[in-house]
This record gives structure tokens, C-alpha cells and sequence, in this order.
């Protein structure tokens, strides 16, 4: 397999250079060739949502996918109404921000009833589905690493992912892979192929040896234990060309000047992935 | 599901108490009515091999398993051998020890290549069964939770340790279950129920919301997010009635007084367990 020839696919995901606002990180991307973004909601809401499409629009660049949507448990059913609330303003945001993807992180159980819980995600996806087809939003399970299943996500494997997907059957729901929550996953492998046409979206960065908090010690691609481009193959091989976020929750790289960042991970993603 | 009725299965985990020598563990467990105590080799070498075995008779203790024997992959060859002729001395201090059940802890990869190390870890389980055989010693697999798949285990699910049993197909390989490791996994209860006959040990304490280093923040029996009776519940249609081992990696455990811990550990024991 062999590596990337450009950057022509490479998205900076926002909070990767968590310092910077909206403005500053699509201009960075605009000045280091990088084409795509992730946006955050956070971010969009501290710039202003028009404002933030602007400045995209203005820079050149694509929206690669809006993050976040979905944690959909809760305690009440009132509070469960909220969220899905939620969810359609994030549906919204994403039209407006001119990206058809939106990433589902679908939350945790408010008590130890992982079942309900996982039942609830998918009843909030389902609820979601008119809504998003109206807007021509796809909404993106990620799985998240299991780590994060008592705070995040009781959607923990691609598996899961994919059982809800078959289940709901409609073009407007697929899956996010991220290397980081998913290539321990002895299943990995056959589960990627069994999502082909489903995949909205890839994400890499690292997972580094040695323990710590598993929230904020993402590594930089190449630093770590994970077979990224084997694992770029095979989301290419189950039919995905779109965008590569890069997603790094780190506390060093957050450190780093955006520019350093952005040389480093355009480097390090044409090296590795 | 009614709760236990008294400590007649409660084992302690060493680690549990980590400031104890064998000597002041197994004195512990004697004053709290703790029959049972999971032992670990470096605390055995401490205190010396047939001194820790005197020790524990003379308490009246029962040697629920010996932690750990595994870390089966390496870089070489020969680093490989000496893994495995580490784990036939783990299964002759087992013999002295007089408890027939040695815990494996598998062992991450020397490097990127996941699938190689985990051929590795079944390769070495087969080459251990005749030596276990002679000494009547059983080998339970321990599926460590995915957080740990860089650093400490390759065998990530249960459903991995099912599948290395079946294909070994020897009396003398089984499995362990730690609510810590498998309680977010989606295919759990299948799995239980696919394991049994070869469980060769239940081990509890829970998973702390919040996040931090997972190594060092499990949790008291109550305190998170698992749900242990329905665990156990499972585990016992399965055909296990053998010692629940309390191990808990925990600072604030560890700066309990031991007595303390244990009357916390009872208590909490006959209330979630």
C-alpha cells in the first residue's frame, strides 16, 4: 500500500489545535495546504454560527464533518427530549455550515443500566432520521474506545455500530472510524468490511504506550502502537475516499504554536497513514 | 438474585492490600473471616516460596490462584523462550502453593504487529499445557480491558479467550473473568454463557466514573458504573461456584489500613456482589 501523495484529503479536526478559534484555525489550514476541517460546536458558538461559515467559505476550505451530536441517555424523559432537541440544532448547524456529516458521540448511562442505555442511542438515532433527511445531514456513529463507555459512549465497538446501522436501515445513518477507539478490536477487521458503503467518516492520530489518562494522551501518528495504514486500506478497500480528520486530544500538542502543529501532522499523516 | 449469604467464597486479591506482606495478608484474612487469598509472585519471593505456603496453612487460608504467568510475546526468539520457562516456574510455585489455578496476564506487542502477538499468546498457552498438565495446574486467560491492549494484554475480549480455549480443547486452559475488564462489552452475556465449564475465576471491584489512569482507579465493589450481581448471576448459570477474589488497583485503597480495607471489602462484598 502505498502512502499519500498529497494533502488533497487531509482535514484538520478543531480540536487538535484546541488554542485556536475558528478564524485562526482555518486560516492556519488555508496557509499549510491543508483543504478540509472538523468543526466543533463550541468553537462554531464562540464565532457565531453565520460568521463561521463565512470565515470557512472565505479561507476555501470544506467542512469535513461538525462534531457533536448524539448523548441521547439520560435520567428523565424530559431531559432525553432535550437531547434530541439538541441533536436537531446540531443538524441544523451542520446545513449552515455547509457539511453533510455530523458525528455522533452517543453517551453514557445515567446509572448502571448499560442495556437501556444502549437502547435509548439507538431510539434517539431513529427519532433523528426524518430530520436529518429532510436537511441532507447523515448523522455518524462513532464508536468510542471502551475506556469511555462508563463517561461517553456505551457504543463501544464497530460492531455495535454497525448492528444499529443494519437495524435502521436508511441512508441517512452510517459510522465514524476512529483509529484511536477501535484498533485493539479483535472484530476490527471483518466489522470494517461489513460497514462498506457506510463509512461518513476516518479519523487518525495515535495511541501511545505507557498508560495515563486515556482522555488527554492521543499521540501524534507514528508515535504509537497502531497500524494506521493498514487500517487506511482497509476503510479504502470497504469503499471510503473521503476526508482524514486528524484528532488529537493532547495536552503537548496543544502546547505546540497551531503552525508547528500543522507542519507536524501534515508530515507525520503523509509518513503514516 | 438474592445476595450472598456470608464470606465462604470471598477471597483477597494480594494487590488489594498492597502494603501487606504474605504473612500480615494471610493474618488479615484470618481475622476478618476472609477465607480465601489470591496470591501474586513477586510478594511470594518477598516473604520466600515454601515460607509464603507454611504461612498460609497455618492461617487456614485456601489459595483461590497465583497472579500471573503470560507476557508471551517479545522482539526475539529467545526473549520469547525465557517468557515461557518463566511461566513453568510460575506453575511449579502454583504446586508449592497448593492452588491449581496460575492467572495469565497475555502480554501487549514488542511492536505495531497486534495479530502476530496474539498467535503468539495462544502458541504459548500450548506450550505450556503439558508442563500444567503434570503439575495439575489450570491456566486461566485473563481478557484485560482494551484500555491495556499497547501495555499489558493482547486479549482484549472474552470472546478472544473463548475462542483460544476451544481451540486449545485441553481441561487445563480456562478463563478468568474481571468485571474491571469485560463489563462494557456488548457480546458479555453471550460469552459468559459460551464459557462454561471453563471459568476458572470470577474476580470484583467495579469501574469509577470520571476517567484517570485506569491502571490505578478501580473502584470498591458500588462505588461505579458495573453492574456485579447480574454479573455474577451470569457467571454462576455457568457453572461457577468457586472463590470471588476482591482486586482492586487503587491509591486510596492502598493507604487504608488492611483491617480497615477488609471490613469495607466484606461489607461491600455481601452488598453488591
Amino acid at each position: 500500500m502505498p502512502p499519500l501523495e498529497d494533502l488533497s484529503r487531509l482535514s484538520l479536526n478543531q480540536i487538535t489545535t484546541r488554542g485556536w478559534s475558528v478564524r485562526e484555525a482555518a486560516e492556519g489550514c488555508a496557509r499549510a495546504g491543508v483543504p478540509w476541517i472538523g468543526l466543533w460546536r463550541d468553537k462554531v458558538a464562540e464565532a457565531g454560527l453565520k460568521e463561521s461559515a463565512r470565515i470557512v467559505r472565505d479561507t476555501g476550505l470544506k467542512v469535513s464533518s461538525l462534531c457533536r451530536g448524539g448523548m441521547f441517555p439520560a435520567a428523565s424523559k424530559a431531559e432525553r427530549a432535550v437531547r434530541i432537541d439538541d441533536n436537531r440544532r446540531a443538524v441544523d448547524e451542520a446545513t449552515v455550515l455547509d457539511t453533510d456529516v455530523l458525528v455522533l458521540v452517543c453517551g453514557a448511562a445515567p446509572d448502571r443500566d448499560i442495556d437501556t442505555a444502549r437502547k435509548t442511542v439507538e431510539e434517539g438515532i431513529e427519532l433523528l432520521i426524518p430530520y436529518a433527511t429532510e436537511a441532507g445531514v447523515r448523522l455518524g456513529i462513532e464508536p468510542l474506545h471502551p475506556v469511555f463507555a462508563a463517561d461517553r459512549s456505551v457504543i463501544s465497538t464497530l460492531g455495535q455500530a454497525n448492528d444499529i446501522v443494519e437495524r435502521l436501515d436508511s441512508p441517512q445513518v452510517g459510522v465514524i472510524i476512529d483509529v484511536y477507539h477501535v484498533w485493539w478490536d479483535p472484530e476490527l477487521y471483518r466489522e470494517i468490511e461489513r460497514t462498506a458503503g457506510h463509512i461518513l467518516g476516518f479519523h487518525v492520530n495515535d495511541w501511545l504506550r505507557g498508560g495515563g489518562d486515556p482522555l488527554m494522551s492521543r499521540g501524534m501518528m507514528g508515535d504509537g502502537a497502531i497500524e494506521l495504514r493498514r487500517m487506511r486500506e482497509a476503510v479504502e478497500a470497504a469503499g471510503y475516499d473521503g476526508p482524514i480528520e486528524v484528532e488529537i486530544f493532547n495536552e503537548q500538542v496543544w502546547t505546540m504554536p497551531g503552525d508547528d502543529a500543522l507542519a507536524l501532522i501534515s508530515a507525520r499523516y503523509l509518513e503514516h497513514v
